[in-house]
């Protein structure tokens, strides 16, 4: 498994550097005859595009993906690797020339020139770049198309800015979507008024703040994923920790005791349910029919504003200095997609490959 | 990947069933020249043993590993698969014969039949069973004395029983070990004490109890790791979701505030150092030379000896059981070599890919 | 890819060194619900077996597999993976030692030392010993007998031994098997007692013999495979040129000029197929309903009795010596059922994951 | 391993359909520092291109490669994926549309539909077309630059055009490179121009004839590859089966007799060589230090002038038509730098492995 592949049967391969020429993904492996809603693709990646509202980056990108293979003349899918790519523009280089020698904490600037040296390219971060969940977002939404037509339906949302929490989902009969299109991704409109405010508190001290997202997946057969190392949460987890600034994840709802914990069986509409759904949906590492569902813990994006000690790594000295730059003060809101098409991925590799 | 297979240079292969002939694994790609002291290897996975101590199981095991392949005349690693296996004696299938129409709540019977049909061996779990961490633990063994022998330690303590948490190490001089060899492995005596209450508390109610197990590892050099889907968290995400029972991970120690979260970088010792060490160690998905620490979350043990309500997959209705047979009150105690194990098994094979 | 595993969805392990306590393998992703014939796998390995005939090596081996996993309390697969153990005997490590400094010619002796380095235990060649044919044979059976139930049948015949060529099968209506059980694996007695004759010649001078090896296989599907490195001949290869003493490979029957090289199709038994079959059943990677047929390549064994010029590691100086040690003059007739084991095991992997 | 992706360290995707809007390829684990010479890159890539000579189809193709990601703002190799971009044009639809119902015997095109369904784009091939091999060789060039380097040189000649061969190299001591920039790649000018006859001769008859590529490669290190299904052969033949057209593969110069066959070993320049090297430089699966040579057969370009024997897929009954368009008589003398474009992919990933 190289570092920006992910998937088995169906595999996604991103590519590009936040100041390159572009970015892009080839998906190998996506099934043959989908027809590619072009409409479906542009509504789910505008949910992860920035300078779109209040609550994000003024740094615009058009992010509009050419696709130059994997169609046929009719727009189907076509059995070859579908390949997107999304020209970078609108960067400005200067704001980071001056970093290069003093790694800005938090984030890879010194752990990238450890493992690739002075060749790395660390303009706007390089090839760890949030950037590259753009062509993640295109992918994810094949993905995503696919799934909804065989019934399979998943819905993010913001569980938690800071120490803001949203309201939960019913685990048993969550109702999908959770919010309409275009609003601020929550369920509970007044806290997401807080969350709101929350975010803007930080952005105006010049800091940052983290939370989560919440996503449940249903429509989802029995009997997908497998024990030990074939888990299902370990497939989805090695797709989610990719997502950058992503530190946590957790799967269901975990009870401390056994007795509250543990999911009784019953029969529903003819067919073996649980009664209740602590454990996500997931049973030794497969699925049991129920709706799958799961936590993903993002740490506060590490570019703000205020002044910050480093080093420099000429002169192995301490310094202090200030980023400098355009930066989200909250990346949440934007990562709820992100989390769907990372999730897409890899349950449409799964369906696939029963 | 297998369902059974970990890792890529170093992969290691579990197999078996509870209550089949043995258990056993195969590591393939461990470097050849390792003197394998076998005391530390009986020591590590004496840890993990059942039947040693009044906080778990009953059933003894001998858990003896015979090796039939790996070492040369002079008992080091010839750079052949190194296989092991234990072999199962002490079943008493009996105590499962009953269960067979009827799913465990929290278990994988009914997954595992949806997955494999009739023809599953549910005896014990089968292949889900956590016996198989036997031979994750010699396999875990092997892997830590090599990386010990690079000046690479890990210790993991009982970070949580129930709502007893253990007391917290120091993130950026940890020191290991945290406990003596044969000791409750916690931190803190006194708080060890009220986990085994917790414990105690939970098994004379015949409950079960979930909790947590953190993990440190220092002497790591910086630059190991990748980005986006190569990232120290993902890789180590797949080995440690892949334990039964684990349902949640975290990184490092996520902070609300990108000021109080972001580690300052310093110069300590000559070398490029951290103030701080909220990241867990890993920046961009790869190390920065501070230590990795995580905490993996397991739900309670689901068999416990209260009444549950289930279904029969013959008649499709709904009945109450007991589940019989000796188990745990709580995983936790036991697991926390197996954690070790499994990160000790993903980072061998980062450093090995070196 | 590890050096030891072919496969994907099914996934084979072997381990084992020749003189080491044991040699098996590891099935991962056989289907679950297969019923084992015991005969039929021990009829399959004895095909292999040596010491049985006047043309092969008189070490005779029992070769008897124990399975440890795999099969439920009724002897079918459960979907745990199946793991075989063959424990070694009647190896006379003696008569290795003395070479232990001079590598032999033709041998991995040499590579060896140079990639694992002193701790290499090279009696009776370690892990490069065809030994492990043996449970890539019990790997093999097992596939052959799944494949065989629907429908796929597959045999394969000593082509060549040395100059002496056995007859050719009809390419498009291939009459299989090829021979009786417990024949000389030929198609014409008259070439097989030339070869025979070939054989003796070569050792009563002290001398060995190589040869090559076709296999048949009808009933595949047509559309297993796929373009570039996804092609069937790519698939098969990377399994057959794991044999040892494997140098070659052809698919089909490959003609100079495109005009008589094209298989033209037509229609018969009411559907698609070919006049010919040149392409060896294999169009674009992916096979076309014909049988799918190869040539494989054997070297002549490298340890010949015949007095042979080497050096010595630590004196780095030329020297001269005998292999002592009992050795087939000829390893072709027993890698027949090897090939077949290869074949099937890459093929079940395709069907299932279709 | 998906279809069109080889390697493990470095990995090489390919992508695009023949007359979609672009083909290219992207390259994970390619070392960062690299200086990407460009006219090193285009040298080796216009060996294959076609239009340029009188052996070779008519159709012109620019294949200039846009590099969208990998390299920094120095054009170093960034350690981010290395992403090549060839657009289409001069493309001719129409000359193929006809031909949708009627699949082309020898061709993928009846293969594909059964794989793909009737989305398939068999325009051109679709993704079978070889056009993916000049991505291929961008990729195979800069594998090549890195491997030149570090001392390793690698050099392919057309072996055999029908049934003309070349002169064969000294297996010891070959003289890289075999001919001069430019030239018909082959060492005896006299057997090249009797090459050029017969495929001129194939060409007027509207015929179509095969061959053979040799390749040699000098200055690999002792100890690449390992045993069974690690072996070099099987990692080469991977990625070689992948080229279109490839249907045998031979490893050294394999004799009959042991006694012949066996390279003995010698000390030459202080150093444990051989003194042939019938084995290709591989013995065990692992370069031995010697060169390593092989063989790659090429059947006849399917796409022959000549009327051929088809069926109509719709119909189901058999049909005679003739195939339209351009094409090369001969695909041999392009392929020679396919054929060291994947090796040099292979062997850089084993070296980078170690």
């Amino acid at each position: 498994m190289s570092d920006f592949s992910i998937g088995e049967k169906l595999k996604v391969t991103l590519f590009g550097q936040s100041h390159g020429p572009a970015i892009g993904c080839v998906m190998e492996g996506f099934p043959a005859g989908q027809k590619i809603d072009g409409d479906f693709v542009a509504a789910f990646m505008g949910r992860r595009a920035p300078g779109q509202n209040a609550w994000s980056t003024p740094r615009k990108e058009a992010d509009q993906p050419e696709i130059l293979s994997g169609l046929n003349a009719d727009g189907l899918t076509c059995g070859a690797p579908i390949t997107a790519v999304i020209r970078n523009s609108n960067t400005r280089s200067g704001d980071y020339e001056a970093l290069k020698d003093v790694p800005r904490p938090g984030h890879a600037d010194y752990t990238a020139r450890v493992k690739y040296g002075d060749a790395w390219d660390g303009r706007g971060g390089g090839q760890f770049s949030a950037r590259l969940t753009a062509p993640l977002c295109f992918a994810g939404a094949l993905a995503k198309l696919y799934l909804e037509e065989k019934g399979i339906h998943m819905a993010a949302h913001i569980a938690r800015i800071g120490r803001i929490e949203d309201a939960k989902p019913d685990a048993v009969n969550p109702s999908l979507p959770f919010y309409k299109p275009g609003a601020f991704p929550v369920i509970s409109p007044e806290q997401g008024e807080a969350m709101r405010q929350e975010i803007e508190a930080a952005r105006s001290k010049g800091d940052s703040v983290g939370g989560a997202v919440e996503c449940f997946i249903t429509g989802l057969p029995a009997g997908l994923g497998g024990p030990y190392f074939g888990g299902l949460e370990g497939k989805l987890s090695q797709a989610l920790f990719g997502i950058p600034a992503v530190k946590g994840l957790r799967f269901g709802d975990t009870q401390n005791f056994g007795s509250e914990n543990n999911d009784a069986f019953c029969i529903r509409d003819g067919k073996v349910q649980t009664v209740t759904n602590h454990c996500g949906g997931i049973l030794g590492g497969i699925t049991n029919g129920m709706p799958v569902y799961f936590t993903v813990d993002f740490k506060p994006t590490p570019s703000i504003a205020l002044p910050q000690k480093s080093v420099s790594l000429k002169t192995m000295k301490e310094t202090e200095f200030t980023v400098q730059g355009r930066h989200d003060p909250c990346v949440v809101p934007r990562a709820v997609p992100v989390v769907e098409a990372a999730a897409a991925i890899i349950l449409l590799d799964l369906v696939q490959g029963e």
